[in-house]
């Protein structure tokens, strides 16, 4: 059978350890695919890259549209990131009546519903394994691997990272800022990690899986987004010893607020206890957990960057389109899991509105008569407390930390009761407030 | 549109989560899978049951065979279980031109070749989700997910029933039997646990996930299978002081042997580091670790069993024949990942060839020279010696217990030396033999 003849727009580290990938392997994916999937046409503006990579076994160009427009390809493979040229690109490439398969999460979560709604008009699919998550086949577990369930939350470590910030942040007990200088030394982190460490990069990719496990659209403007760049070494420690790790974690979740269904969507650096097996993810390594109503938790783990590993993703997309092409498509695995006609309208939830419990850290003055103050004011905003540490002030010190952690309570509350504390003659400067999920 | 008429065989624990869970998110579902999916026939032995489960709202019969036969049925449904009436059931649907969705294990390990030939022949989807793995959307995740990777290994917690003993014996310190009985009065263990505890159970999905791994015939009579039955409660004492874990894994690994290359297929107790996720899933949860040559590892956990979990494996199966059944059946996703005609006939490797580590307890003489002797045995073999703990005999003893653990080395090997040192005057007894795997 001819092979699939495949345009690959730029050939950075993921689009090279496509090519590189689809040529070793090129025996075991044609077995399963039924028929050879073949790069023809590579377009990058750096040929001279393009032709290292590729060995001048096929075609190059540096102009990516003649690839979007060549009658020849089957199937166009968007690695050029950001949302500029590849929005341009990925829509030709659908008006030209070819499949597509990308890893850009940033242009799903901006513009994906504009791209999806032009694919399913066109008929063409639209692979986005990649744009996830890495290598770990969660789309596909979320969009069809769970179809039964009601998807009553999500949280995943979707950023490799700030997760490995976090884990040497916690293992060597040093600052953020040191550790990221290692990260960046180490290829772990970007020049300009903003993307990274501020959770943006998170929030899109927290975006796409929340409209396939709600069937709702694509609203990355409305998530809210906190990064990991002010979490101080200390509130790392304290936390240990609570039995407790931060993460940085992308949440979404299904909530009723009176009588109506709306959806949290959040990407923050979170506590969960430190037996559970998404607190024991460490280093650059990815994992979500699911949680539906039919199959309980489910968790997958894996790689979620590098070369390879997100090469696989776009491989099975590849893989997918290719044995699937054939199908009816209005009977076909919808891209965003439902039906496009059955996508629901549920808003994103405020975040005074927003359910969790919290950790706060606060300098207070050594006296008595503090905690019962505090104490009475979360009594009065209905907030319960977990556990409280007070850390035994040194030799001369005036002041001391109190460590508390609280049932889960609307945001809102928390944030009154925090201003009430902070106004305390005895409390000293800003508490540390983060969120705290049991996971359970 | 029509909704899809599914035929259902068996109600019992499966079949009734299947039929709650399918009523429960009906909207949900149809949101996802384009038209509603309906239970319109039941068949089941016990009609008073029947009745009791579905409310008298879907027509009952005591003849399975009706139900295969109806001309109105789109998908049939096999939750009977076992080789016999459910064969017959299975072939007879797909030589009827339905789609079947089953959770027999043990059907599919034994009969699967059969089977998939004949649904291949009639252009019909066999969906078995729900055989390997309850919820976890695994078969998907090999089948579809992974489709870039060259598999290297599996390794899977895949029984339940054992891991809640396993579990159970190392949190407790109790022997096999105790915590058994405590299994089967939870409801964890059958009355006759032989297929779970034996490991039986596990070498049946196991011998499935092989087959859509490497694309080999399923070959569950040439899978070596031991069970727990034998663990003793101080082996598990043991791997625990040396930083292990027992667990019941069913692996499955391409091995290259003088040029050949050969498929491990095998179920038994083996120690893994206690830092491994996979060694830090408890009670009766399942997970199985992947390891494909792009993606490197990837891991999936969720509830392996239970009315619910393993309905919901069952229903994807069902949105995913209503999702893709217009596809033309020679451009579907393949039965068994591979596409029929690329199917490779690998050799299973005989258990002497096999390689792993190997924890050894032995009771010797507490004298001199009995740890120099035993040490010389495994270095004229080329065993290499990766820990050794000699214990401590009690005031008055005669003899002690030495345990070690091997580097990775041949079966055959280990088990020469073995005979050596038991043959010796200062060892007493049988030595007790454990795998060993670093999963790394």
């Amino acid at each position: 059978m001819k092979p699939i003849q495949v345009g690959l727009l730029g050939i950075g580290t993921v689009g090279g350890g496509t090519f590189t990938v689809l040529s070793r392997n090129e025996a075991e994916i044609t077995r399963r695919a039924g028929r050879p999937i073949r790069i023809v046409q590579v377009a990058d503006k750096n040929l001279e890259l393009a032709r290292r990579v590729t060995g001048g076994t096929v075609a190059l160009t540096d102009d990516a549209f003649a690839v979007v427009n060549d009658p020849e390809i089957d199937i166009v493979v968007e690695l050029i990131g950001g949302y500029g040229i590849a929005r341009e690109l990925v829509l030709k490439a659908i008006e030209n009546g070819k499949h597509v398969v990308t890893a850009n999460k940033a242009l799903l979560a901006v513009h994906g519903n504009e791209i999806f709604a032009a694919a399913q008009k066109k008929g063409v699919m639209i692979g986005f394994e990649a744009a996830v998550a890495g290598g770990i086949p969660i789309i596909k577990a979320l969009r069809e691997g769970l179809t039964a369930n009601r998807i009553e939350w999500i949280a995943g470590i979707i950023n490799g990272t700030t997760n490995f910030i976090l884990s040497e942040m916690r293992d060597k007990g040093l600052p953020f800022d040191t550790v990221l200088k290692e990260a960046q030394r180490l290829g772990y982190a970007e020049a300009d990690p903003t993307f990274d460490i501020e959770g943006i990069d998170a929030a899109h990719k927290l975006t796409i899986m929340a409209a396939i496990a709600f069937g709702i659209p694509m609203q990355f403007d409305k998530a809210y987004i906190e990064g990991i760049s002010k979490l101080q070494a200390e509130d790392i420690k304290y936390a240990e010893q609570l039995g407790y790790r931060i993460k940085l974690l992308g949440i979404t979740k299904r909530r009723q607020l009176d009588g109506k269904t709306a959806i949290e969507l959040r990407v923050h650096p979170t506590l969960i206890p430190a037996r559970r097996l998404l607190a024991n993810v460490e280093g650059a390594m990815n994992a979500v957990l699911v949680q539906g109503d039919a199959v309980g938790a489910t968790l997958y783990y894996g790689k979620g960057a590098g070369a390879e590993p997100t090469a696989s993703a776009v491989i099975a997309d590849l893989v997918d389109v290719t044995r699937m092409a054939t199908a009816d498509p209005e009977n076909r695995v919808p891209h965003l899991a439902f039906q496009p006609d059955a996508v629901a309208d549920l808003p994103i939830l405020p975040m005074a509105e927003v359910e969790s419990g919290y950790y706060l850290r606060m300098r207070v003055d050594d006296k008595p008569g503090v905690l019962a103050d505090i104490t009475r004011i979360l009594a009065d905003q209905g907030i319960s407390i977990d556990a409280l540490v007070q850390r035994e002030p040194a030799e001369g010190e005036q002041q001391t930390d109190i460590i508390l952690l609280t049932h889960v309570v609307r945001e809102k509350q928390i944030d009154a009761a925090i201003a009430q504390i902070e106004a305390l003659p005895v409390v000293s400067g800003k508490i540390v407030r983060l969120r705290l999920e049991a996971l359970s």
